[in-house]
């Protein structure tokens, strides 16, 4: 009987809330995982269910990491930083879904379908990128490279999975707790005692427009990641991009109204099909759009509203994308996927 | 004794949302009302409160309406069309915050703050802006005067209450049932058969891209009434604007991701001081910033986050109104306040 193949494959941080998404992906895209081995970030003892079975998940285990062909780091940029660069150093592919690399110059920022170019057989630690650009660089691209673009703004609409669990929480009860408080006259609902505490302010019922903290020039954190990796992503180092990030009271799908000034003018009419032929983007060109609740197409990216902007050269366009998996789980199996197509990873 | 002072006035509308800031406003500014006729658009006999008192508010009726000296039409664009001419022609004062004559040239478009000079003692039909554009309006407003704008491109978050009382109805009825099923994996809530009637699609957890009709260029109604009215209330006949109206899931405030280019290079520093004197405007200058459920400041429009945008002659905002008061009702209010100040209201 021939022995399973495929490669053995770690993930750092598998039961969090991005690492599921990432099983869930590694499962039914059939990626030939040999043997599988989950590592939970937290504490606590936890498994998680993979192709039917639960398996344990301990604490993190570096030997055990070193024996693996794969490593997904889906977890936090410390623990990616204490563990990804001597895994790499050591011949272990490592995708790590953290921020802690994505600007590093050594290290390859990617998204398949935009720079799967990037990619080198000596460079064994890969970053994917943040999930609310995501969106922006897929959809972005065949403008990009077929015409060029000047600068990019964009105002996004963030979800609170994208903060993390205990965001999702907090958003939760504030959601329970207000929605039995409406009143049909318009009144804001009443705040109560109500916790803030994984987000800057409440979210339920609000909008928040910072994410992450703001600097001397008053970009938030993730204003100033979406604008660097977007650069580096499209290897545009003088592009011009200005970013509002916003928190929204959505559960999961990252959405961005934005703003593309091209090299020339450019009419909606010559660039939808560029769009439309986009690797990776579902477009709406019959006055659809895709809203976060209502994704129709195969994705991962989904676009639609497509428009003349502010002048000739400017164009504006409605992108939505599923943060947990594009933005994140899903980008870094489509990383392994690539790695293994090129015959680079070791089975 | 001295007969009680001011003038009589209608108010077409009233026991509508924005009928009831109306009232609410005349009644905590102190609005110098001798007798109130309120009169509801809809069928059902109705009543509303002012100063303690309930008073009935009865179907429209049009010689009641021509005895007052005021008549404030808070209802339907239609109601306003078969109305207010006629009543303006009579020599009642009609403050209308419909859409109806906004861009009427013989139409005066008034937001106090921004060009209360465009009242005239002979055009006694006035309208009140868009509620989406009014916290624009305002907050960029000294930017346009003192520097002059050559673009301007806003992004909306804009709250329920500004699609009417059904909308609103519809959003919490989706909040209630979704907020029972939220599941801390972060799955999206499964829409059940969300009634969406009042709104193109489900918006509890959701944000929609769409606000009224899209015409054939691909800009919704509501858009292309931003771009107008600015264009008109700022006497900026060239201005170029690009807006994407968003509905999102709050139930009172419109904010706005702006950015505005100016006509030469101009930086945050030399900026912050033209908005913290603006009249009308709560400018944040101290990395704090408004949301829709945390207004600090006296208003009526809140804006901060001022920074730098994607060039050096374009600055990015982050501004927030109430979409019922100073949107609605609460404009209103103040054109019928300098009408006062200027006499030209007869008690």
């Amino acid at each position: 009987m021939a022995a399973a193949k495929g490669p053995r494959v770690g993930v750092v941080g598998a039961t969090g809330m991005v690492g599921r998404e990432l099983l869930d992906c590694l499962e039914k895209r059939r990626f030939p995982v040999v043997e599988l081995r989950p590592f939970s970030s937290g504490k606590t003892r936890q498994s998680v269910r993979f192709r039917g079975r639960a398996i344990p998940a301990p604490g993190v285990d570096k030997a055990a990491l070193a024996e693996c062909s794969l490593v997904f780091f889906v977890s936090a940029d410390e623990v990616s930083e204490a563990l990804a660069p001597e895994l790499a150093r050591r011949g272990v592919w490592c995708v790590d879904d953290s921020a802690a690399f994505r600007l590093d110059p050594e290290v390859p920022l990617v998204i398949p379908e935009v720079n799967a170019s990037a990619l080198a057989h000596n460079k064994k630690l890969i970053a994917g990128p943040n999930c609310t650009m995501t969106g922006l660089a897929v959809a972005g691209f065949p403008l990009q490279r077929r015409i060029g673009l000047r600068s990019v703004r964009a105002a996004s609409y963030q979800a609170v999975s994208g903060a993390g669990k205990a965001a999702l929480e907090e958003f939760f009860a504030q959601a329970k707790a207000l929605s039995k408080k409406l009143d049909a006259t318009g009144k804001a609902p009443a705040l109560p005692a109500l916790k803030a505490a994984a987000l800057p302010g409440p979210i339920a019922f609000n909008v928040i427009p910072q994410v992450g903290r703001f600097d001397a020039g008053g970009n938030s954190s993730e204003e100033r990641k979406v604008a660097a990796e977007l650069r580096k992503l499209w290897d545009a180092p003088t592009l011009a991009v200005s970013v509002t990030a916003v928190r929204v009271p959505v559960v999961r799908g990252h959405s961005l109204a934005a703003w593309l000034t091209l090299s020339r003018p450019t009419s909606p009419v010559e660039a939808a099909p560029l769009l439309a032929g986009a690797p990776g983007l579902s477009f709406s060109e019959d006055g659809s759009y895709p809203t976060p609740l209502t994704l129709k197409g195969a994705g991962p990216v989904y676009a639609g509203r497509l428009r003349q902007g502010a002048a000739d050269d400017e164009l504006a366009l409605w992108i939505v994308s599923d943060n947990l998996l594009k933005g994140a789980a899903l980008n870094s199996v489509q990383i392994a996927e690539e790695l293994l197509k090129r015959g680079w990873l070791a089975a």
